[in-house]
């Protein structure tokens, strides 16, 4: 299930090549650093350059870095993340079915906690109750992160939110974006998804045995597809910039790291409480809920101490919300009509 | 991970033997219809009498069964069951790691609805919160069923529950024994636990992707070891007869599909009601409680819909029991000295 020694060594030459970037290395050199073939270096680089990576090949001579590549690559990530629990060990696919897929795999063979894994694309990327995620290639942050906390599955909600708090966070402070919560945890940027968040976990009836917090979030996509234009958008449609992904993963993963700890340590309320304060939805909003029961109209009124949300119906009855989702619905201004002068 | 070939080609001879169970069946016609060698059937026939099946070899003839073995092999069960959800495709493994590691694999991969797996021995039988099950060869039932409710996680308790109502009756029905379930899922007689059950589950928060039902019974134990003998016993020494390991297991895959769907169809209270109906620990029971909050005196006082037991502490306090564990607290007559004669 894990990326094959073929991933680690296109890492090792993108090391190599940033290592060297300002100066043109010989192909020899590289086939014997790495341990392959001068024609594998080859169509390495080839691959490279249909991901985006601008590597300029001098006849005789060698390649050159034009500049420093935006790829999810363990060696580009890695060093900015100091001895942390969560990204300590990354796995990187340029292609893969489904990043949550993979971890679940791994999980299930003993993957330690922290363990992070990022595809350039996914094929079969999964979002919620079995829809499908629009993954392009290189555009977007396609990451599963594997968590063992010491918790019940009664903590799996808070997680979630604990999630959506740290992309949040991100987001924020990479791009200076103003970044809303849906609750559960979508990030909403002007009205629009920019990411969605997918927590699947192994469990027995007392204990988690291994949590994945998928996170896929639209960066650098120049135009989303037409059907979900409405509804959805890229931080880079939202900002009018290229936003770097691996500074955006590097500041994602040290939050993740940093809110992770802080549930364990001061528990739900820490987290339910920055969540409430990231999000409009928290408390006063008007929502159409949808879960398993139906829909109905109500208005949220915050968060419980487990991640549910607070809505009070329309007869004045209140209840928590564990499951569903919620969908903002426009207050209609009751349109006085004045009467015309006769 | 499933068994390969060589487990349908075993089962397939055990077919071959016990459909010519009177007569003496030659080799080389076992051999030619497997389509293995006539030393690899030999082989077999060791392994098959080194798990307890009698077989004779008659020099220059062949082979026949002295009795109709009582292994798990599908052959023996399948065709017991008719057309079930549960159990229409059983694996049989003659020893594993643990049924529940191969279930939740299987699970992972996308095995269907009612996959069952049963092995004649676990090298690494699991019991709840990472404790170790106790599995001697050919001597117990262990098993684990894959099933795929259209139900949520808050649902994954009661499944445990409808699991130990099943097998309480499957117990019931094939040895007339006495047999009383401790909450949430242990089989006693005689007080001492004949069956523990690990209900594992992959879920997303809003549904559960598959739920593993680990079962495993003692059943013909001569005798448990040392350390587990105050606590635990096999069907055999409580009702001092062999138990067909076969008969039960049949009895067992259909009283868990029967109340599966009787589950699907009239919801929670259908299988609390039987389950309080078949235990003495829903109401009225001294126990000491045992939970990640520590140990308290409780008295019960039954099930609610969801499956969660509901104790009364002795301030007159009731609460919720979602997690733990109950054991139960001979209750102190007190001993009323009478004053001596003088």
């Amino acid at each position: 299930m894990a990326p094959g020694s073929t991933n680690r060594k296109i890492d090792k030459l993108i090391h190599l090549l940033v290592k060297n970037a300002t100066v043109v290395v010989p192909g020899p050199k590289i086939a014997s650093e790495i341990g392959v073939t001068r024609s594998t270096v080859w169509t390495w680089i080839e691959k490279l350059r249909s991901l985006g990576v601008e590597i300029r090949g001098v006849p005789a001579a060698g390649y050159r870095l034009v500049n420093i590549p935006d790829l999810l690559a363990p060696s580009l990530v890695r060093p900015e993340l100091g001895e942390p629990e969560i990204g300590h060990n990354i796995l990187h696919y340029f292609r893969t079915e489904s990043t949550n897929d993979v971890a679940l795999k791994l999980a299930a063979e003993g993957a330690a906690h922290g363990t992070v894994v990022v595809a350039e694309e996914q094929t079969a990327g999964r979002g919620r109750l079995g829809r499908a995620w629009y993954s392009e290639k290189s555009s977007g942050i396609y990451m599963s992160v594997i968590l063992r906390p010491p918790l019940s599955p009664a903590a799996a909600p808070v997680l979630t939110l604990m999630a959506g708090v740290a992309v949040h966070q991100a987001i924020t402070s990479t791009t200076g974006l103003a970044v809303d919560i849906r609750w559960p945890n979508d990030l909403l940027v002007n009205r629009k998804k920019v990411c969605g968040i997918l927590t699947e976990m192994n469990a027995e009836l007392d204990r988690l045995h291994a949590v994945v917090l998928g996170i896929g979030i639209n960066v650098n996509h120049t135009q989303m597809p037409a059907e979900l234009r409405a509804i959805a958008s890229s931080l880079r449609l939202e900002a009018h910039r290229t936003v770097s992904r691996v500074q955006l993963l590097v500041a994602l993963l040290r939050e993740l790291e940093r809110h992770y700890h802080l549930l364990l340590k001061d528990g739900n309320t820490a987290i339910t409480e920055r969540w409430a304060a990231a999000s409009t939805f928290a408390r006063g909003k008007r929502v159409r809920v949808v879960n398993a029961a139906g829909e109905m109209l109500a208005t949220t009124a915050g968060l419980d101490p487990s991640g549910a949300l607070r809505i009070r119906r329309d007869d004045g009855r209140e209840e928590s919300l564990v499951a569903g989702e919620v969908v903002e619905v426009k207050v209609e201004t009751a349109s006085v009509q004045r009467p015309r002068p006769a």
